[in-house]
């Protein structure tokens, strides 16, 4: 015997989702429950699969237990389909157990025709409300069920002849069309349709409702359905189900109407009903816009007892499912029908809230909390963000100026500066300072290091502007082509506006938007926020992995504290190289024509390279501080060469400054020498170490005094310097000899500090041969960013511009592979490194530092694979910590209530 | 009891070289033979072992062991250690398993004292002899011995103080100072031996040997023997022997002498004797140079009976060997002693001949000859080469103008010339032209491919110049920075002498050097040499591995199809565009403002790249080639960037041409527009055909069609269509997708076509995931050079100079990897990506092309992992033939004779 096919809502429950799909589980487990909904049934997913791969033919017996099912249904509700004299009508809905875009929708109304609509028409004495049921219909039926076939069936054909008859009758809106007029676009409708198809629309409605089975089951292959599947990963033999369900009416005057309603507030998590009602119409209408819903709780006035009777239900239905729903019904003539339930989509506040209440209420524990709320949502509720009030008006002005892309989240407003020095100045005098070029250098740090935000011309989301600010959690609009700035002059320009110095303008990074004038922010108290500080609490109780942040300066490592940062994972040294007062002194070094030379200028660099560590050490009060050393190549400390060239040849065509010519000369010698083909892949890291060994040196020398100052101080230090770059075992141990050697003279001189040393694992060949690496390093810290441009041989600076962000466009890529961890290539290297590296060296600390370790899936690997920790920038943390908890949960199941 | 340390040369054998060395062991092999070895006895490499690990203290029972065998030797010779009337002499010598320079070598006429000294005067009746043995014994031990511990024991201090003397005596030469001289020298010696340590030189014989053979244990722990064991891989824990032997004097009057000889003449391979004699001399005196030995023949003369017997052993060690051996003999008064014996080191020439020759003489076995030829000596065959005799002269003359680095082997001579345009002239013409420049680039191809070498001021072993020229096969000398390229004036100045253009220059790749005027060279003719055909046949039919060849030109391809090859492996199509009719029109192609006038540049240049294929496929006849679509970066195409620069702002400030620096600026923004930061990780390979479609649709289209036309003629053609750069498997589908389009088109039009889809593995990424790749390609090629540039985030054009060298120098890295395939890492990478290609395609076929494809080593690994062919510049063919049979022999066992 065939396996049944056609479930009554009252034979299912929700754990049914495979069989009757998200929806057709939820109208049964509600139906169980009591609650008032239209009878019906549901196709099963199967059945759809069985048609699919049968040659799209209707399996043999389906329609048979299709009619015993309605025979129930109409025995339940009183009514008949296709009975002249009580009709029922139906709806016919897809219903798959995941939610997919792109299946075919609703048809409402089924079962009318031209004898069934008289029936309508007596029974409700309402001939507009029957015509207007009936157009609505073919419409619909038309456009879901046939338009693929017959192209000319889509709805906006029918909404044309609509809109003639509304002109030929002086109507502006639907409404103004009266019954007479609606029974006129009814036969003007069919005749379109036999026009159309060479056939009069079906009058059958059992032939009506196999069509409409069937459209659904073939809407499962349609090809934006496969996109679909294809994009979110979802098995392409899953079917979808069929829910035939009793229509009921919210247009049937004004003791009906139709809503939609959330158990709680979804924009703030308030336990307050949430949602909207319109008095006598259809959910279509409230679709429309036409006219305005009223808030649900207008519907205690109108109606207390329905609103009772729904706030019971909602209380019930929340209860049921431990969650917030997001509920529809209808009132039809005063009684209440629940059409469908599902859980409800919520703001990042609110989700939080929600959490946390819910478990205060007793009705979920801490796990499901956890687990119910989406890391990156909480990295909104960290940054300023501007008031929607405010923004609105601001467009409704005109004032929006142009969109870049949203390259660091946030909102800043302030004066707009078009250099650094002019931005560090202001910016140091306590002005809001947007800092705004056409693209940034490191030259441009010191002013980046002030400014509220960042605006830039040109780059994309991994220019310098892009990755300095979104590391300073300061917002960034990059690459906003929109604008000619003149960085001379000190303006720019975009669309016929001039924005001058010292004009004020407002940044949306989160959205990429560009505004003229000062808008207000509004700025989240992280620490007053109770409910977040709960979960993240819950959450550090439940994650293995530890938190550390990436940060390269005292300001950035104390906001890591305060976000609950449990470690610096990454200090980058060469930021404080590139500062305006060390800069000459570090193109001295570089310049320097021997070892000597070297020295000296090391030797003046040395007590600010100390000061900058100290700061840090001072607000990580013993946390462990992983510091790497200098990592990029030194001609970026050097002035750029393109500008040099051009100077030298305009000094030579005039020919009246020698000294200066010959000067000038000299410098781009000295960054011809430093040039290299591909930077990239050049003398960095540790070969820089390993070729000119008195800079890091210098480094380990000032990290260690610094350590021993704070500490003599009474604070604890714990220090980790990281060697840069290693491919080839031997790169480390003949760093690491030199190091220990001038970190042992420290220790003679100043006595013990607590310090290690270890290597950044960000090259293929580093990973490969990870066991001989262990035997020398104390930890490694996978350099994702760096090992994902070698392991897919790309180079972010061009890669992103160039073809990156196209590949992830067509789908040649899944996702772009510097924001999420690209497990199946240097996931794999991890892997390998994790397996190798434990195996040679048991005791060693695992951690990640590439911004991977900010990315909820990325980290949900990291836990996977057995990493220690993982570092991210300071606004992360909080991200890092929720996703480190769920991915505990998700890989060791949840706890025991 | 202890395991037996000292052995007596007649009581071990060739076999034990582990525990008495190689010279041990050899000692005992020709003692047992019936050679006449002087007797002596060896200690064993353990015994230096349990010395050093005893904290360097002399074994309990060792010197009982030492008196033991030293009574069996003086009962042999009848005469005993410090016996002053019947005194025997001995020397002594280290002896590892490997030959290892830095060690200590050897003492002589060890047992001489003032008390023996007399004896031996008296025994010869030759006072000189005794005394000049003397001082030579207190210098020899002083200096060997002793001079770790007193570094003014020297042998440069005692010498001095012979200076001295023979100053004092009005000698010039040693030999001019008589006995009474010598006797003198000696009272110096010990004085200044007494002065330096503080006590009398040793008298007492037995402490003596105590010394030399502590001396000879303490040497293997010396710095150079440790660096040279580091280096060469050779275990710490194998200790040295130590070699006793009785003396025998070459310098006992003109019946006496001295020499070494090797079995066949070591410099063509000839059966004959070959060495050198000198007549009353010790060995010493042959190394010191003062008197000049006499070819071995001369030996006939004097003393024929000698000769004989010397010839008779020399026969006897050769098939007890079965090899050409390295003899050093002695005769004292008539009586012929052996003192060593070793493998002959021979030249490549030599190494083919005697190789093939023992094979039919029966000595050995065809894998034995395979296995005794260094496949990098064949290259050496295949190269013209300048006379040696011509080049000695030219030295003599002065006209060796510099040294630079050699690039490329092989040796040409012609004219110098300073363009490509004027080379590609003159070449056309049949002249023999060298082209000059400071570097070259690839607008300089059409004159290199013309050019009889290259020469070049600037850039290193992987320069432009020094790749294009080792594809070519062409002699090169780069980077010599000592001539100054003057490319407008056309001239080049070296150490004040001129070369102007048209001026004849000869250049030796193998060697660097760069001579004024015409050298003749030798053209060697692989053909005609019988015994290399030979071998490499045999090599042929023992190999597993295919031997293809890396070939852009139809000239290549006829090339390596004399050389052996069985396929063309890469096929690089890039170059094909540079060429200077076809520049301008890829220049069209790019600036093209749309597909459209993309696809009008692209028919023109069709027609062109269909004949270049035509030429290889002709010249393939039905062998397979892999042809790969465009690669590199398409601003390669266009001007230089900085050139561009320096023009406009030239322009610019003449401001008299309005229309040129308009058309310059247009060009300097199209060149920006390409520009990237690391072009090697950029928008190049596969990623460009993704981008641009349309070139790679046209260069298929180009291949197909010239298949399709040599077909038609009768020739077949087996063509795979290689798609660069991948790193998601996503690139390959989408790319062969589009290219079995347009294949499929040319096959309508043309009929069926043999070709196939592959792919290049030269991404990290690629060799992780081969399991997925291996399922869209029906190849893979190994791009080794790539691989090795992501996998150790190496640039090759900036790591060679910056870093890379130096690396290799200090020994951070064991090897180039650009030359040597890192096993550890790249050739990890290589086993996975075999692995799982296999595992998910058994018919995949793979190979190599990266320049790895002609290095023996790394072809030994190729053949290990289970590749189908390795693919090399045609000039290695032939070494990767035989390297390709010893790999399979290493890896399989001989095979029965």
């Amino acid at each position: 015997m065939a396996e049944k096919r056609v479930w009554l809502f009252r034979e299912g429950d929700a754990s049914m989702k495979d069989l009757l799909g998200g929806k057709g589980a939820n109208l049964a487990e509600m139906t169980n429950l009591g609650l008032p909904v239209p009878p019906g049934f549901t196709i099963t997913t199967k059945t759809c699969i069985e048609y699919l791969s049968n040659g799209e033919k209707m399996p043999a017996g389906l329609m048979d237990e299709v009619v015993e099912a309605l025979r129930d249904v109409e025995q339940n509700m009183g009514k008949k389909l296709g009975d002249p004299a009580n009709p029922l009508l139906v709806s016919v809905r897809s219903g798959a157990k995941f939610s997919m875009p792109g299946m075919m929708d609703t048809v409402l109304n089924l079962g009318l025709n031209d004898a069934t609509l008289d029936g309508i028409i007596k029974l409700t004495g309402n001939p507009r409300f029957g015509y207007d049921a009936y157009r609505r219909f073919i419409m619909m039926f038309s456009d879901i069920v046939l338009s693929e076939e017959y192209p000319a069936l889509k709805k906006n054909n029918f909404e044309h002849i609509f809109d003639a008859l509304k002109a030929e009758v002086g109507a502006k809106q639907d409404t103004d069309v009266d019954a007479e007029g609606l029974k006129k676009l009814v036969g003007q409708f069919k005749e379109y349709f036999k026009k159309t198809t060479g056939r009069d629309f079906p009058q059958d409605p059992m032939e009506q409702l196999t069509m409409a089975i069937e459209a659904v089951f073939k809407s499962w292959n349609n090809k934006r359905a496969n996109d679909y599947r294809n994009f979110h990963k979802i098995p392409h033999d899953l079917g979808t189900a069929v829910n035939v369900q009793t229509m009921v009416f919210g247009n049937m005057g004004d003791d009906s109407g139709t809503g939609v309603a959330f158990t709680r507030d979804v924009a703030t998590g308030e336990k307050v009903l949430y949602g909207e009602f319109l008095m006598n119409a259809q959910g279509e209408d409230v679709v429309a816009g036409v006219r305005t819903p009223v808030h649900i709780d207008e519907m205690k006035k109108v109606n207390p007892a329905v609103y009772d009777q729904f706030a019971e239900i909602a209380k019930s239905l929340e209860k049921h499912y431990t969650d917030v729903m997001d509920i529809e019904f209808t009132v039809e003539k005063g009684r209440l029908f629940i059409l469908q339930c599902r859980v409800g989509k919520r703001t990042a506040a609110a989700a939080v809230k929600i959490a946390v209440d819910l478990v205060n209420e007793g009705l979920i524990d801490k796990d499901t909390a956890i687990s119910r709320v989406e890391p990156n949502q909480i990295y909104q509720l960290l940054l300023p963000r501007f008031d929607p009030k405010e923004k609105d008006r601001a467009k409704s002005e005109g004032r929006l100026l142009a969109k870049g892309l949203n390259a660091s989240p946030g909102a800043a407003a302030g004066q707009a500066i078009f250099d650094a020095d002019k931005a560090e100045e202001l910016g140091k005098e306590g002005k809001a300072v947007i800092l705004v070029r056409s693209e940034t250098c490191p030259d441009d740090v010191h002013g980046m290091l002030v400014a509220k935000g960042i605006l830039t011309s040109r780059g994309g989301a991994t220019s310098h502007a892009a990755v300095v600010a979104r590391g300073l959690g300061l917002p960034c609009v990059a690459g906003c082509e929109a604008i000619r700035v003149d960085e001379e002059a000190r303006f720019f320009t975009v669309n016929g506006t001039t924005i001058k110095e010292f004009d004020d303008i407002s940044i949306d990074g989160t959205t990429g938007e560009v505004f003229a004038g000062k808008l207000a922010t509004i700025d989240p108290n992280i620490a007053e926020n109770k409910e977040l500080q709960q979960l993240l609490e819950w959450a550090d109780e439940r994650r293995r992995l530890e938190v550390w942040a990436n940060a390269d300066y005292p300001r950035d490592a104390e906001r890591a504290i305060g976000f609950g940062a449990q470690g610096i994972g990454l200090c980058r040294t060469e930021h404080m190289f590139m500062e305006q007062e060390r800069l000459p002194i570090v193109q001295e070094m570089i310049l320097a024509e021997n070892s000597e030379g070297r020295k000296a200028a090391l030797a003046r660099l040395l007590p600010y390279q100390r000061g900058d560590f100290k700061g840090i050490f001072e607000a990580m009060k013993g946390l462990p501080v992983v510091i790497r050393l200098i990592d990029p190549p030194l001609h970026e400390f050097l002035p750029a060469h393109d500008d040099l060239l051009v100077e030298v040849t305009k000094l030579e065509c005039a020919g009246n400054k020698p000294e200066e010519l010959a000067a000038k000369r000299k410098m781009l010698a000295a960054v011809e020498a430093q040039r290299e083909m591909n930077p990239m892949l050049g003398l960095r890291g540790c070969r820089l170490g390993l070729m000119m060994p008195e800079i890091i040196g210098m480094q380990v020398r000032a990290i260690l005094e610094a350590a021993a100052d704070v500490k003599a101080a009474g604070t604890p230090v714990k220090v980790k310097i990281m060697i840069p770059l290693v491919g080839h075992v031997n790169e480390l141990t003949r760093t690491r000899e030199y190091l220990e050697a001038e970190a042992q003279k420290v220790v003679a001189e100043r006595g013990p500090i607590d310090y290690s040393f270890g290597t950044m694992i960000e090259i293929p060949r580093a990973a490969l041969t990870a066991d001989e690496i262990a035997k020398v390093a104390q930890f490694f810290s996978f350099g994702t960013n760096d090992l994902t441009q070698t392991t897919f041989g790309y180079s972010r600076d061009d890669a992103e511009g160039k073809f990156l962000l196209k590949y992830v466009e067509e789908k040649i890529l899944p996702e772009n592979p510097f924001q999420t961890l690209d497990q199946a290539g240097v996931g794999q290297l991890v892997e390998i490194a994790v397996r190798k590296g434990r195996e040679a060296n048991p005791s060693i600390e695992l951690g990640i530092c590439g911004e991977h370790g900010g990315d909820p899936e990325s980290i949900a690997f990291c836990h996977k694979v057995g990493l220690n920790y993982v570092s991210c920038s300071p606004f992360r943390v909080p991200v890092a910590r929720l996703a480190a908890a769920q991915a505990n949960i998700a890989y060791t199941g949840p706890k025991d209530k």
